[in-house]
C-alpha cells in the first residue's frame, strides 16, 4: 500500500473530456490498496475568464483593496475542477470526494493572491482516505485565520501538492505536467538533452532558480523540507519521469554537471561613473531592496583608477525593470553617477551540479565552450553548485547547445 | 439607523454592468447610518453553464451519488457574484466584504441540492457590519455539519435572505425581483390587476401554495417564523412594492379576498371503477406518499351505488406525473380498478383571503363568475382561507379574469 499525492495542472483538466481521461488514467495505475489524493488546478483558461469578469468591474482588478475579493473569485476555479473530477471518478465506480483548500486545513497567511502556507491539518483527508475514497483537492488555495480564501500565487498548485504530501506523510508526490521529466537542458532548445532519472532537491532548486521552468523553487523547497520524493512526469504517457529527492539511489551521476539552465527574463542595469567611495554599493542596493527588487548578478569594475571612478553593473528580473529604473535613476542623481544604462537584450546561461564542488576545471570548460562558439561573456557569477554567464540574448540557443555538448556528449 | 437585508436574483446580476448598477442603486438608497447586507444569486445563466459542465462528465448529473459534488460545483456560482459585487462597492469607495454561506454560519442539513436551513450563527456578519462594511452574502447555500457546501433548492436565495434577516434581527428584508410587488392576480393575465401595499404572511403563503410565483412558500414561512417584514419590490424602479407582514398597518382591506391565484402545472389522475370498500383510499394515497408525491385535490364519487363502485379522482404536480402514473398503475391492478385515466390539460384557479372566514357567500360568487363565463368546474377544494377550482387549462385566462372582475372591479 502506498499513499500517493498526484497533481494535475490546468491544461490536464481543461475540458470535461480531459477530466474523464485523468480519472481513467489514475484508476488504471492505482493498485487496489493505494490511497490516492489528487490535487488539481482550475480548468484551462477558467482563471483568465474569471480575471476578465473582474476587469468588467474595474480595469485594474489587482489593486490592493480588491485582492481579498480576487481570491474569493479565483478560488472558484479549482472548486469547479475538483467537483467535476470527483464526479468523473464516481462515474467509473470509484468512491471519491472533493475538498477545497480550506477543507483540507491548508492554513495560509493573509497575503491575498500571494499567500504562503503556514501549516496543514489534513484530518479530513485521512478520514476520507480511510473510507476508501479518492480525495480530490483544490490546489493553489488555502484559508487564513479568518477562514477567508487565499490563493498561493505562481506555482501554487505544485506547492500545495508537495506540502500536502508532506503533511500526509505520503510516499511520493507526482507532478503531472506537459514535459516528461527534468532534462539536462531545455529540450525545446537542445535536441539531444537527456532526461534525468533523479536529481537532488539541492540541484533542482538551483536549476529552478536559474530558469529551469519545470518546477517552481518553492515547491522544491517544500519537498526538501518534508523529504518527500517529487516525481515529475508526463500527463500524456505512462513513462517514469524524474524523481527529485534527497540523494541519488541509482548510478546516474556519470556527468560532472546535472544540467544547463537558462533565463531570458533578465535585464541589466549599469550605473556608470560613480565615485569609488565606501557605501556606494550599499546606497544603490538598499534602495532596490526597499522597493522589493531582487538583484541577481553584480559586478563592480574600476574604470579609472586615478580618478577613482567605478561602474556598478547588475542584473534583475525583467518584470522588475520599470520599477528598478525609477529607483536607480533617483539614486544615481544622489551619488552623482555620470549615467544609467539599461539593457534588455541579455540572457543568463548557467551550469548546475553538486559535482563541481572541488572541480575547478568545470567553470573553465564552460567558458571554453562559449569562446569556441564566439560568444562574449558580459558578467560571470558563481554559487557553490553553479556557474552563470550573462550573454547577448540573441546568442542564447547557441550558448546552451555548446555548453551542453561540452558536458553531455558521449 | 436600520439594518436591512436586500436580496437580488440572478437576472439582476447577470453581467458586470448590472452588478455595478446594483451597487450604485444600493448606495443611492443607503442612509449614512444604515447597515446593509446584500444577498445575491449566481450571475444570470452561470448555474446553467455549471450544470452543462457536469453533463460533460455524466448526462445525468443529478444522480444521488453526484449530489454532494453538484453542490461543490454549483456553490461557485454565487461565490463569483459576491466577489464581483463586493469589488463594485469598493470601486465606488464603499467598504465591502463578501462572505459565502459557510462563512455566515448558515448551517443546513446534508440533503444536497435540496438542503434545509437548520440555523444561522451570523457572528462574522455583525463584526463586518460594525466595521462599516456592506456585507455581500452568497444566497442559496450553506454548509452542513461536515463543513460541506449544500444548496437550498428552488427559491433558496429568497429563503436564505429572509432567514439571515431573521437571525440578524434586521428591520426588513427586501426582495428585489422583476415584478414590482404582489398583485391581486398575475398581471400578465389580468390587465387591471392591483398591486397590494401589504399582505399577511398567512395569505401570501396560501397565494404561493396555490401558484402565485412571486415568492416561494418556504421563504414566506421563514419571514413568519422570525416575524421579519418582507418587502417585495422591483429591481428596475425605486417604487415601494408590497410588504408581507404579520398584520395590516394601512387600510388596504376593502376587498373580501386578497387575490386570485392560478396554477397550470397540475395534472389529474382518475382511478375508475374501484370497489367502494374501506381502505381503498388509504391503499392508493399511502402508495403515493411512499413515493414522495404530494396529492392536492381529491374527489371520491359513487358511480354505481348498487354495485358499490366508486371513482377516485385527484390532482398532483405536473412534474410528478410520470412517477405517479407508475405507482397508481401498480395499485390499480391490486385493487381491481377498471381503468386509470390521466389528464394534463387542466389548471387550478383559486381565490385567497382571510376575510372569507365566516363569509359563505364568497365561494358562491366565485362559482357564479365561472358559470357566467361558461366554464365548467371539474373539482372544488377549500381551505380556511381559499377556494380552488380545477378547470380546463384552455379556459384559464378567462377564468382568472372573470373571477378577478367579480371581486376587484370598483
Amino acid at each position: 500500500m502506498a499513499l500517493i499525492v498526484k497533481k494535475f495542472g490546468g491544461s490536464s483538466v481543461a475540458t470535461t473530456e480531459k477530466i474523464l481521461a485523468v480519472a481513467e488514467r489514475i484508476l488504471n495505475e492505482k493498485k487496489p490498496d493505494d490511497k490516492i489524493v489528487v490535487v488539481v488546478s482550475a480548468m484551462g483558461d477558467s482563471t483568465d475568464n474569471l480575471i476578465n469578469l473582474a476587469e468588467g468591474i474595474d480595469r485594474e482588478p489587482y489593486k490592493a483593496n480588491y485582492l481579498r475579493e480576487m481570491d474569493m473569485l479565483l478560488t472558484t476555479g479549482e472548486q469547479v475542477s475538483i467537483a467535476l473530477l470527483a464526479m468523473a471518478f464516481k462515474k467509473f465506480g470509484q468512491p471519491a470526494i472533493s475538498l477545497t483548500g480550506s477543507m483540507i486545513g491548508m492554513r495560509t497567511n493573509s497575503v491575498h493572491t500571494k499567500g504562503r502556507i503556514l501549516g496543514i491539518k489534513p484530518q479530513r483527508v485521512h478520514e476520507e482516505l480511510n473510507k476508501g475514497q479518492i480525495v480530490v483537492v483544490a490546489g493553489f488555495q488555502g484559508a487564513d485565520k479568518f477562514g477567508d480564501p487565499v490563493t498561493l500565487g505562481r506555482g501554487g498548485s505544485d506547492t500545495s501538492a508537495v506540502a500536502l504530501a508532506g503533511a500526509l506523510h505520503a510516499d511520493e508526490c507526482e507532478i503531472f505536467t506537459d514535459v516528461d521529466g527534468v532534462y539536462s537542458a531545455d529540450p525545446r532548445i537542445v535536441k539531444n538533452a537527456r532526461k534525468m532519472k533523479e536529481i537532488t532537491y539541492f540541484e533542482m532548486l538551483e536549476m529552478a532558480r536559474l530558469g529551469a521552468g519545470v518546477m517552481q523553487p518553492r515547491s522544491v523547497e517544500m519537498g526538501q523540507y518534508f523529504n518527500i520524493p517529487i516525481h515529475v512526469r508526463s500527463t500524456f504517457t505512462n513513462d517514469t519521469g524524474t524523481i527529485i529527492r534527497e540523494d541519488y539511489t541509482v548510478e546516474d551521476k556519470d556527468f560532472e554537471i546535472r544540467g544547463v539552465a537558462h533565463d531570458q527574463k533578465v535585464a541589466k542595469i549599469a550605473v556608470l561613473g560613480v565615485s569609488n567611495t565606501p557605501g556606494i554599493a550599499h546606497t544603490i542596493f538598499s534602495a532596490l531592496a526597499k522597493a522589493n527588487i531582487d538583484v541577481d548578478m553584480i559586478v563592480q569594475s574600476i574604470r579609472n583608477i586615478d580618478k577613482n571612478i567605478t561602474d556598478m553593473v547588475f542584473t534583475i528580473a525583467l518584470e522588475d525593470l520599470a520599477e528598478a529604473k525609477k529607483v536607480v535613476d533617483r539614486v544615481a542623481e544622489r551619488v552623482n553617477a555620470s549615467s544609467v544604462l539599461v539593457e534588455e537584450d541579455v540572457a543568463k546561461v548557467s551550469i548546475v551540479g553538486a559535482g563541481m564542488l572541488g572541480s575547478p576545471g568545470i567553470a573553465a570548460r564552460m567558458f571554453g565552450a562559449l569562446a569556441r562558439a564566439d560568444i562574449n561573456i558580459d558578467i560571470i557569477s558563481t554559487s557553490e553548485i553553479s556557474v552563470s554567464c550573462l550573454i547577448k540574448a540573441s546568442q542564447l540557443t547557441e550558448a546552451v547547445n555548446s555548453i551542453h555538448d561540452e558536458f553531455f556528449s558521449d
